[in-house]
């Protein structure tokens, strides 16, 4: 039994999300059934993080144990051919049997984009939320130094995830602007569903003037959902790159 | 009457070009049925360039001659919210009489995107041709400055266009490649149908090793379309701006 570790960057358009469901395309699901074909078999694919409907990867990481016994330039090419082009294989690493691409993750990495200009890109419209009313990004950079450190995320935490507790560990947590492209980053240990996403409606809640960077603090001490701000659009999300040992 | 120089970009994937056709989507139609809500009449939008079925522009330029009285910034705005996503209206601004988008064109300058890696990138695949084997960018170099000059350029021509003579102007014709992302850029007076995507098919055999540089010289010099290569896609092409005395 082999174990393989696959890095790969897909457009989430027109998934509905990483995990396998009973309807409609999941990258997941595509990834299974391109690696049966050369196992021969039903294989189960863990990924690193279960990007939801819409959402995109840079460096997804899964893994999959298989007997096939093809090299991994071989796979990588062949699993190329068989996925659609929204989905790309960028390399198939042999791995410790122990690997697991999820619980062996040490950390992850998300970035968020936010069009900020009057007029929007025709070219990113799938890939950034536009906002066109300027937004202070110094304001926001001061809220998302806030979140740096081991808190609480409940305040940011959506109904349905089967995370255990609530706190979690964020390493950075920054915003820049080069030309009108807000990008906010965040890297951190572990995230609850919609973390991500309930943060940027948030810190675009203090980039419209409508909230004080200083009540990111009370939102970490024991507020709930309700206190914080809506969750972003899937679309502007990007799972950059997950880190392991 | 006002004469109004509208700017503007578009996703050229699923239009069946800038003309109205009879049938599809067209960004022609599209903004002529835009124009004529406000000015309450059908109205007339001419194009600097005739971009075909899947080419995308950054910079396009039209003109209309309109009575509404409406100001550049509300249009631009009311167009927005009229247009698909996949056409923007960058700028709307008043014009001289006598401004016609194609016949006052100076230059052109169009762009042409080679995705040159073993994997393609998910998020570029409606923007850029994906070619794996490695391109000599040197050699595509050497033989795309020989376009430079007023030349005959029959052989890079398609049929089908109503041009009048086929000799024309390139002003610049350079590639550059950074990370795997092959960019050729082309300024000139005036284009021949299909001329870009023939000069890229050619020059793509040329990086290819099938073809020698200094054979361009030959194909200016009275050949004919079947001595040059192939068309290159249409949605690697860019039109990126329109210059005006």
């Amino acid at each position: 039994m082999r174990t393989l570790k696959l890095t790969l960057s897909y457009d989430g358009t027109r998934f509905v999300g990483w995990q396998r469901q009973s309807e409609g395309e999941s990258i997941q699901g595509l990834l299974e059934d391109a690696l049966a074909r050369f196992e021969g078999a039903p294989v189960s694919v863990q990924g690193a993080g279960r990007t939801d409907a819409g959402v995109h990867a840079l460096g997804q990481v899964a893994s999959v144990h298989v007997t096939c016994a093809h090299d991994t330039a071989t796979l990588t090419r062949a699993l190329n051919a068989h996925l659609p082009e929204d989905i790309r294989i960028l390399t198939v690493e042999e791995s410790d049997p122990a690997f697991h691409a999820r619980f062996s993750a040490r950390a992850k990495t998300y970035r968020y984009q936010i069009r900020n200009t009057p007029v929007a890109n025709p070219f990113e419209r799938a890939y950034v939320w536009h906002l066109q009313e300027p937004l202070a990004i110094d304001a926001m950079n001061r809220a998302a130094a806030l979140l740096v450190g081991t808190h609480d995320f409940a305040a940011f935490r959506s109904a349905g995830g089967d995370a255990v507790g609530t706190v979690r560990t964020v390493t950075r947590s920054a915003c820049c602007e080069t030309s009108g492209l807000v990008t906010y980053e965040i890297s951190g240990s572990g995230f609850l569903r919609h973390m991500v996403r309930a943060i940027v409606g948030t810190l675009v809640e203090v980039g419209r003037g409508w909230r004080d960077p200083a009540t990111i603090g009370a939102l970490l001490a024991g507020a709930t959902r309700a206190d914080a701000g809506p969750t972003a659009p899937p679309h502007g999300l990007f799972l950059v790159c997950v880190d392991y040992d």
